[in-house]
């Protein structure tokens, strides 16, 4: 058997008993390997310091920039911020088991649709050292076997990391070969190729890079391919709102995302906010472009047609000025990426025209889009944020990494009688029992 | 514009500004669909009757089946029992607009997760005249504009029936365009390439069409290839409950994908079990196929590798002894189709671990395969049974054809003051409010 296929294959055994795991054991196994990572750190920056030292050649060589080797090195404080971060996975909410729907179909007919792990996970991620255990932690408390591939230049650094979680993990009693590493790119086509035993990718990077997942395989992938967001500021904004909103949209953390790339402003308010706009975003360094209406107003470079589709992921930002809420929707509906796209606003109905319209995973009144982040939106980690509608949409917690199973208890039942000319009719009544209930005997 | 890209953005302009139907208007669209149908029933019968004609002539060459043929042909009973199945759509509860997570993230700054449509949905279906009222008055009421191919032997009954329902929801207020009709093959070749602006895809037919269909696109596709159905009677069964469950569930209507294929025997009951359960299988014309160990205790042909995998749809079923349920879960996970899949015991320990064990949509506990089924579990209508596990599994309803979208509302809220080295904490509270009350502006 081909090696990436007997990895998937063990990973998929581990999956099926994976399913039942008891909350306990899992968020134990967690916490043993945070403390392993703690005991380990020596081993893990040595190991990191082979990978920093072959990427200075690289830099040096002008293969790779200052900001890729920065993102790819750890220190001391690095490493336990990542034994935290494993750590607080354990906090969270088992996802598994829950009773999302509950129905007695007739006597002693009882239907439970119960969440439940989607099976085998396909990771494949940039070269940053602390995605490896955050991903597999996620998997690991959703109850899903999860195989790695992380990008190379971290190759050593993952290899560590890898071997701590694996260990402490299946040492806690999750079944062995749950977590798998795969290195070379040829693995991953073929494991691109295995629709057949992967339920779900989920890819990390650049947009090139997602774009070329999703075009290269039949397995889903959640994820999303790029974040081009806007602020809409309409004739009823408060200025002093949309100014900050703007600045904050753009500025606080420009490779992002959720950071805005353009504005939207309604005509009437242009020529009193434009100037205003451009003098804060000048000042903290942003290279405004306009569209032919904006340079009346004020002295910009000119954007071109490119730009209304461009995600900068830098101090970059298109202007465009616009006759009203309606344009601002079809706007975003033609160029954005269905990502996060916000309105300021005093007017209610114009908000609601503008949230309802707007066709994207999450949508703002009053607020930065900086805001769209499953942490910031209370789910605790967040395992991507998905623009494609099936699945999972925005900022996705570990429900996206769940699925569910229907239950059906009978004494005996067949459907003969609920057929034919006269059928015996369903009660369909819901229940407030849940699965767990049913299960521990008690229901 | 090509013929086909034109329907689709038509219809992808009208899903925009279907989300917001109200609940009324779609019903109302529903009914007036419904009169309408029965109305020109007459000139439905007409159409049909040209198919009948045309495939009645393949039928006398020997190239379409008599069943064919009858699943083909409409009377006047069967154009109302249409009319009323679209009637009861408008009875369904609507699952758009639900709040499905509704949170304060800090004062003033709330947040929604609230139901909407998936936007353009493709339907791909055989000559049924039933399947074109039925898919498009299920995406009319989950608020989603639909692409319908129908088999080309129905042509003339689908052109009557899409106009009528075009005609008569547009009407009543439904965006024009929502609903559009294809009819060529190379029309649905186009149509699966068209992944920009499709975003979902529901097939019906056979597994050789879902499989094709699956492998020749990149939308997401909702349904399942096959169900290789098993029931698993245990060594606690209750023998009489076993073969009331094993009878329903391959003889009560063999050719639907819930059926039973496969009847699994823990070894120690198999002498009392197996000569009965052949002598009832043999008086209802059922094939029985056995296993080596099968065949030492009834006579009966013997079962090849190739019918573990099988799908009959027929009155065939094939038999294997087993050690006990581990094997049984065992042989389900590597032969079933992850669709329904029942185990027949008195005994609650083994119940739930197969039930655990058995990694299918629907798995049951003394009850039969047959009820794996949208309308008997109580979801109203079924667009499908999934055995993907992305999305949507088993019967799934109006449900399946929505996703979800993210309102946050603020009062002017920017990131900055939540990160950096002295975060502003969030609140992360649950509200009961929901984005209807905010929407009417009682929240």
């Amino acid at each position: 058997m081909r090696g990436v296929l007997k990895k998937v294959r063990a990973a998929k055994e581990a999956a099926l008993r994976m399913g039942n795991l008891p909350t306990e054991l899992k968020n134990d196994a967690l916490r043993k390997a945070a403390t392993s990572m703690v005991e380990h750190r020596g081993e893990i920056l040595e190991a990191n310091r082979k990978d920093v030292t072959l990427a200075e050649r690289e830099l040096k060589r002008g293969k790779l920039s200052r900001a890729f080797v920065n993102r790819l090195k750890l220190d001391r404080s690095k490493v336990d911020g990542i034994a935290k971060m494993v750590e607080s996975v354990a906090e969270l909410e088992d996802p598994v088991g829950k009773t999302l729907y509950a129905c007695k179909l007739d006597e002693g007919l009882e239907l439970y649709k119960v969440s439940c792990p989607i099976g085998v996970v396909g990771a494949i991620f940039e070269a940053r050292p602390d995605v490896l255990p955050q991903i597999s932690s996620l998997c690991l408390k959703s109850g899903n076997a999860v195989i790695l591939k992380g990008g190379k230049e971290a190759a050593n650094s993952n290899e560590i990391l890898f071997r701590l979680m694996k260990d402490s993990t299946e040492d806690s009693g999750v079944p062995e070969g749950w977590i798998q590493l795969i290195g070379a790119r040829r693995e991953v086509m073929e494991l691109l190729r295995l629709d057949e035993h992967v339920d779900l990718l989920v890819p990390r990077g650049g947009k090139e890079f997602i774009k070329f997942i999703q075009q290269n395989t039949r397995i889903p992938v959640l994820g999303h391919a790029e974040g081009v967001c806007h602020v809409y500021v309409d004739e009823h904004a408060d200025l002093q709102k949309a100014l900050s909103i703007c600045y904050d949209a753009k500025v606080q953390y420009p490779s992002v995302c959720n950071a805005a790339e353009k504005v939207l402003v309604h005509r009437s308010i242009a020529g009193e906010f434009l100037p205003r706009l451009v003098e804060i975003y000048s000042k903290a360094g942003v290279e405004v472009r306009g569209c032919a209406r904006t340079r009346e107003i004020v002295k910009v470079k000119r954007a071109t047609k490119q730009d209304w589709r461009a995600e900068y992921l830098d101090l970059v930002i298109s202007v465009k000025i616009v006759r009203d809420v309606d344009e601002a929707i079809e706007h975003i509906n033609e160029y954005g990426s269905k990502h996060t796209d916000a309105i300021v606003t005093e007017d209610r109905n114009t908000a609601m025209k503008f949230l309802e319209g707007v066709d994207s995973s999450s949508v703002m009144w009053n607020a930065s889009t900086r805001f769209s982040d499953g942490y910031r939106y209370g789910l605790g980690a967040e395992v991507g944020i998905s623009t494609g509608k099936i699945h999972a949409r925005g900022p996705v917690g570990l429900e996206g990494l769940t699925t569910s199973k229907y239950y059906l208890i009978g004494k005996g039942h067949v459907v003969a009688p609920y057929v034919g000319p006269s059928p015996k009719p369903f009660l369909h009544e819901l229940m407030r029992k849940t699965w767990n209930e049913v299960k521990g005997g008690t229901g």
